[in-house]
């Protein structure tokens, strides 16, 4: 059994405190040494991914450390109780299994008497066969029409991931043949967003899936509510149109209002349940289950990957390791992705949810608050957009921001044109190797307006391609460094009691039942 | 003439900075003082919004400094500098003129024979002429079709600012009979963003806004080449379905592939562009060039508020005097921007270029090197999605964010529904009010896990609807903020240097000149 520990607590810590201040990233990224640097500082992920830490300001002697850091805070250990069903979810005493949606790495997992592996393949299968009907014309409509859109309504984890994937995928799918239904996706409980995805699409031929896991989300109950309304107001009946994913507990689950329900467990936090049906669902309507089974076989190699004990062959808990010196010795409070990939456009916002929702705590797992900063906040857009737009203060502010790139050898759409001697991707290529060198070494200038600091440091995943393997493995890379900062930094991962407070008190406002400033903001929003 | 003194040189700073630690926002906030500070803590804006800072970590003393503040930086007498036309862009040595694209607040700024109010008041006439052609059917496809959907081609502030706008108007003009072309946009280098657009697209009576105020901007150069090519191939002319937004002396300006051209010139910078022809010529298209007079009309107003000289009742001057002491007294290096509501999705993403582009810089307007930190990382997404995605980390991360909401009384679409006692839009406006008593008070809780220790500063923009009047001056309102903090800062807000250095390296690698770890990295990209 692992020993859990604070950070600060780590013979290694006062180590790695020590490196601050001795590294010249600069320095190290000029000439030759730099070009074996970019040889030598990689490691191999899978489905074609490299995860390269050339530009992060890390050197050999804080590698070592960081090699220790990983065997004090015995990562890999935590890492196999979590997958073997220990409750790692300490503060909502739960398991946590997301890994065991896409594969089995350890024991199998029972449960009141359920082999949970077993209940996800059901319910996976489930969605493949509800799919195959839809797509092969058994499931329609009230006039015996073939459904052409999907509509997920959800929230938080049931929108960001599924929304990022769809987005990653949906173009790909277009050029492969294996695009089936368009998929929208309404979340917000701004009556706005709803009425523009219902004023845009073909009402009688679309399928939604309303995903919650509680069946009680007050945003999701609320936009189910409205669609209904709509759908009938249009003369259709609700329960030809929607799906509901949720638990086996939950009001959704046995439900005449519904064609379908799917399951999920609370052994899935809402930011981990992309490859679950919250994602399951979706995904296999939008591009076929075979599609949703690649991805989900992608993020099965990288999960076991993950379990490799050297951090220096296993990329996601080096990753970890690196962010949590950039927060912790070097002091950094946030980090920018940048994927070079206009498919990945919304995956910053899904990794903001992963990371912050994840991290974003005080306390360690025994409720002790901790005396070092935890999960740092994340933000992004797709490159070459924030070239022109946020990079100048990554370039030339007064403060360093920790970078994440992403980029693919291919793009996914197969259109691209040559132009002044190079093609698109080329172009879109060499931005991002242009940048990591821009902001690694710099470039000094007699005008100072135009001289570069450098001395910034960056990481990029490389692939071929984005494909549904590809995406399963870096979808898993950053839910497994999520889980292995977690671990470092003693904090529960799998809880969110920082979204409770906000719900109380809105329940007041609505109840009309305040007093102070809530009611002062309350009148002055004319609630 | 004011002079340009960097902010540690002012005499009020180290009064400011005696601040630190004195104010306890969570007892501030309590209780009836709390209410009392609601009412008192907001000043007016314009187009029916008004700024609420009482849940800002200031209290009446801070506040006399920041007003000393804005007086020893001469904020007011630097924005008439500004306005009547001095080179406020010392490192380009031009003038900053993006308020004139919507009204004349002081003399006329007249440039080589040309006044320039008059120069653009010319090319938004030219613009609303070309729509109404448009709209009329004047001006149609090779077979006499009419246009149906606009495109807009460009980066940066041609990309970001347009259609966060249009994002923003889009529901609004559906239900208010002015909706009269679906707009889409092209941006980043990547293939796959002009691939997925065109073949989304009824091309044949689709329109192109090519925008590029310099005529070389590669990756809008490129999506032209891109976007022709595949005309051609369908058979259409290019010619008859494209237009230009660039300078007069560009490489665009007076060419026979392009239906019109359309002017701006070098005195509005890329960010600052909105209310330039560069928003113009694809608002006007979408919803008729009244409504883009609307939005004008709205940003005028509030530039205009902008001119008072005291503080207290200049919201823009306030904000930005409220975020620089945020930002050198309390030291925090984000703010977080979050509208609730849907229709400004993309309205963080243009505020992040908007700020962090302007005052992301380390070197004062006269190239010296600043001793304080300047603009700080900028991100968002609407609430509530939001509220479950990263605001965990908002309410217990180990840091603490500023933030800066925006909420409207009423909805855009008019569509909405009573469930449980209450409406789809009084759920949204409890949930912001909720969230920023939350974030203020905080909650202590026997459960340490549950506990919110508060102290976190908001602020927030109430207005009665996002109209088009609303938007131009909440655009406006940030363009100003930003502005004074750049006068504050002693900085140059209106050049970005930053970007050049990884455009001079992309172009080495893709002409294969590169040695070290640039070669290495583009070895790896296989470029």
């Amino acid at each position: 059994m692992p020993e859990w520990k604070n950070l600060d607590k780590l013979p290694v810590y006062p180590k790695l405190q020590a490196h601050k201040g001795q590294f010249d990233l600069a320095k190290a990224m000029s000439g030759e040494a730099g070009a074996s640097r970019v040889a030598a500082y990689q490691v191999p992920m899978t489905n074609g991914l490299v995860f390269n830490y050339a530009a992060k300001a890390v050197d050999d002697a804080v590698l070592c450390d960081l090699v220790e850091l990983a065997k004090e805070a015995e990562l890999v250990e935590k890492y196999r109780e979590l997958y073997n069903g220990a409750v790692v979810n300490t503060g909502e005493k739960r398991l946590v299994l997301h890994q065991l949606t896409r594969g089995q790495l350890g024991d199998p997992v029972v449960v009141n008497g359920v082999d949970k592996r077993e209940f996800y393949v059901r319910e996976q299968k489930k969605a493949a066969l509800f799919a195959s009907k839809v797509h092969s014309g058994q499931i329609v409509n009230e006039k015996g029409e073939s459904f052409t859109t999907v509509v997920q309504i959800g929230i938080g984890g049931s929108d960001l991931g599924p929304r990022a994937m769809y987005l990653a995928l949906e173009n790909w799918a277009k050029v492969n043949g294996c695009f089936r239904m368009g998929a929208r996706f309404i979340s917000n409980v701004d009556p706005d967003d709803a009425a523009s995805v219902l004023m845009d699409i073909d009402l009688g031929r679309s399928l939604f899936v309303l995903v919650s896991k509680s069946g009680t989300t007050l945003e999701t109950l609320t936009n189910e509510t409205f669609v209904k309304e709509t759908l009938r107001k249009a003369g259709l009946d609700p329960s030809r149109h929607m799906v509901a994913v949720t638990s086996e507990t939950s009001p959704l689950a046995h439900s005449s209002d519904y064609l379908e329900a799917f399951f999920m467990d609370d052994f899935i936090g809402g930011r981990y349940s992309s490859t679950s049906c919250v994602g399951g669902v979706v995904l296999s309507l939008a591009f076929g289950a075979e599609i949703f089974q690649r991805f989900l076989d992608g993020a099965a190699q990288q999960d076991r990957l993950a379990c490799e004990p050297d951090p220096m062959k296993n990329p996601d808990m080096l990753d970890a390791l690196i962010g949590v010196y950039e927060r912790n010795v070097l002091g950094y409070p946030y980090t920018a992705v940048l994927p070079y990939s206009q498919a990945l456009s919304r995956f910053p916002a899904h990794l903001q949810q992963l990371d912050m929702e994840s991290n974003g705590k005080s306390v360690n797992r025994f409720g002790e608050k901790v005396d070092y900063p935890t999960g740092p906040v994340i933000f992004g857009e797709p490159g070459t957009n924030g070239q022109h737009s946020f990079y100048q203060l990554l370039h030339q502010g007064t403060d360093i921001v920790p970078l994440q790139f992403i980029g693919f050898r291919q793009n996914q759409a197969g259109m691209d044109l040559m132009i002044q001697g190079s093609s698109s991707q080329q172009k879109l290529c060499a931005n991002v190797a242009a940048q990591i060198m821009a902001f690694a070494c710099g470039k000094e200038d007699a005008n100072p307006n135009k001289t570069f600091a450098g001395g910034r440091p960056s990481g990029i995943i490389v692939g071929d391609q984005l494909t549904p393997e590809s995406l399963g493995a870096l979808l898993a890379h950053f839910e497994n460094k999520v889980m292995f900062q977690g671990f470092v930094w003693n904090v529960n991962s799998f809880d969110q009691e920082g979204v409770q407070l906000g719900k109380v008190l809105a329940k007041k406002v609505l109840a009309h039942e305040t007093d102070g400033a809530l009611r002062a903001y309350s009148e002055l929003l004319e609630i």
